[in-house]
C-alpha cells in the first residue's frame, strides 16, 4: 500500500492562529507551526496535501507555509460538526486512497533521524492498513485523549493489533476495554495525533455523519472504533513526541524540545540557564 | 507634564507577524504580544493609544489587541522609510502633546511591581521631559542598539542627563562618545525600546525627513542626538528587562521570562526541568 496523499485538520474555531505562530526550528530557521508540519508530511514521501481550514483562512495559511504554499489543496469546515466531520471534508480529496492525517495543532519531534511522520508512513506501507501513532501515556492523561485497547501484533515490538477505541475514557472504562498487555502500570496507548487510515475510515464517517443525530458530530475515535471491527487496524508506538501547541505553555514546551534536538541546542540551554539563574540580580 | 498617550511601531515588514505571535502572560492567560504590550500602556495611564502599522494590517492588529482593540488609534506607514519615519507617522495624533512610544517586537518584564512603561512614566511626568529608558549593556551587543552617553543628573540613581546618542556605535566610537560615569567597565547605555518623547521630537523628524536625502531614512537615535542638544533629555535605567521577540528564540527567551515572574513559575520551570531531562530516554 503506497500513502501519497496526506490530510491537515486546522479549522476547529479556537486553533485558527495556532498553525501561524512562529518557532525556531532544528535546523536554527525560523518558521510558522504550519510550515515544520508540511515539510515533515513532504519529507515522508507525501505527494499531495490538503488543508481543512475554517472559511476563510486559506489565504493566511498558504502564506504561512512557506515555501510548500502553493502545493497545497484546502477545503473549507462550512460548519463546526466536530473532528469525525472536519476529516470528511477531505473526501474529495482524498478518493479511494489511504491517507496520513495530522492535526494542525501539534508538533512532532522525533527521537532519530527519520520524523514521526516517515516512521508511521513506512510501518503502513509495510503493513498494509490503517495505522494510529500512539503513546503510552498514564491514566492521569486519559481525559484528554482517545485511546486504543489491543495485543501485540506478533512479536514486532510497539506494534499493536487495535480491538477497541474509546474518546476520553474514564479509568474504570480503560481498565477494563482498554488494558494492553506488555504496558506499565497505569500506562495505555493514546493517540500521537497522527494516523494512517483507508478509504473505510472516510465511509464509516459518511454514513454515521449522513445518520440521525449526527448534527452533533462525531469524533474520529467513535469512527475507528468502528474501523477496528471491520478491517485490520493497527496501533504503533512511534521514537518521538509530540506537543500540543493549543495548551497553556504548549509553544514553550514544543520551541524547547525542537531547540534541544537541534543545531542550537547548547546555545538555547545556556540561554535559559542563564535567564533562570538572572532573575532578580 | 502628564502623558497621556501612546504610539508603537508596528509598521516593519520583517516584523509584522510578531505583534500577532501568541503567548501566555504572567497572570497565566493566553495574549497576544500586543495585547500584553497594549496593556502595559494602558496599565501606565495612558488613554489614547496609535499603533503605526504596515498598510492592510489593522483588521489584524485589532483583533489580536484582544479587550482594548475598540480603544486603538491606527496610522499606516505608507513607504518603508526607516524607524524615525514611522514614529513621524503617529505625529497627527500625538499633536502637541508628549507621549510614551514603544516598539512593537519587544516585550518588558519588570523586576517589580510596576510595569516598565509605569517606571518611565512617573519618571517623565517628575522631570517634565523627554526621558529614553536605557540598560546597561555589554559592550559586544553595541551593534545591535542605539546607545546614549551622558553623566548622573544630580544624585539620582540611575537617572542620566544625555549628552550624545549613536546609533549602533563601533566600540571606538563608544569608547570616545558614550562613556558613561559609573557603570561596569565595558558597559554601555542602551536602549531599551521604550521613550517618553516631546513634540520636540516630532518637530525634529519632520524637518530631517523633508530635507536632501531624507527618502533614505532617518534614525530614531539620529533625531534624539539632535534633541539633546535643544531640550533637557535624560535617561533611565528601569528595573526590568526588555525582549526583542524578532530575534531567533526572543519568543521562547520572552516567554520564560514572563512564566519565571509570573503565577505558573514553579510548574513551568518542573516541565521544563522535566523535558531537558527525559530527552534520549
Amino acid at each position: 500500500m503506497d500513502i501519497k496523499k496526506a490530510v491537515i485538520t486546522a479549522a476547529g474555531a479556537h486553533q485558527r492562529t495556532l498553525p501561524l505562530q512562529s518557532l525556531v526550528d532544528r535546523d536554527g530557521t525560523s518558521k510558522t507551526a504550519l510550515q515544520i508540519v508540511v515539510e515533515e508530511v513532504f519529507a515522508a514521501g507525501i505527494e499531495d496535501l490538503c488543508v481543512v481550514v475554517h472559511p476563510g483562512d486559506e489565504t493566511a495559511y498558504r502564506e504561512a507555509a512557506g515555501a510548500h504554499g502553493g502545493r497545497l489543496h484546502f477545503t473549507e469546515q462550512q460548519e463546526p460538526r466536530g473532528y469525525g466531520h472536519a476529516v470528511l471534508c477531505a473526501r474529495g480529496f482524498t478518493g479511494e486512497d489511504p491517507f496520513l492525517l495530522l492535526v494542525g495543532d501539534h508538533l512532532y519531534v522525533s527521537r532519530e533521524a527519520k520524523t514521526c511522520a516517515q516512521q508511521l508512513v513506512e510501518v503502513a506501507r509495510a503493513e498494509g492498513c490503517s495505522v494510529s501513532a500512539v503513546q503510552a501515556t498514564h491514566e492521569s492523561k486519559l481525559p484528554y485523549f482517545g485511546a486504543v485497547g489491543g495485543r501485540l501484533d506478533g512479536a514486532r515490538r510497539g506494534l499493536y493489533r487495535v480491538d477497541s477505541v474509546v474518546e476520553k475514557p474514564t479509568p474504570t472504562e480503560a481498565e477494563q476495554r482498554l488494558l494492553v498487555p506488555g504496558l506499565r502500570a497505569g500506562h495505555y496507548l493514546c493517540f500521537f495525533g497522527m494516523h494512517v487510515l483507508t478509504r473505510g475510515l472516510m465511509g464509516i464517517l459518511a454514513e454515521r455523519l449522513s445518520g440521525a443525530g449526527a448534527a452533533e458530530g462525531v469524533s474520529l475515535s467513535a469512527a475507528l472504533a468502528v474501523l477496528a471491527g471491520q478491517e485490520r487496524y493497527l496501533a504503533v508506538e512511534l521514537r518521538g513526541r509530540r506537543f500540543d501547541i493549543g495548551i497553556a505553555y504548549g509553544l514553550l514546551t514544543a520551541q524547547l524540545a525542537l531547540a534541544l534536538e537541534g543545531r542550537d541546542r547548547d546555545e538555547v540551554l545556556a540561554s535559559l540557564l542563564e535567564l533562570v539563574a538572572e532573575r532578580r540580580r
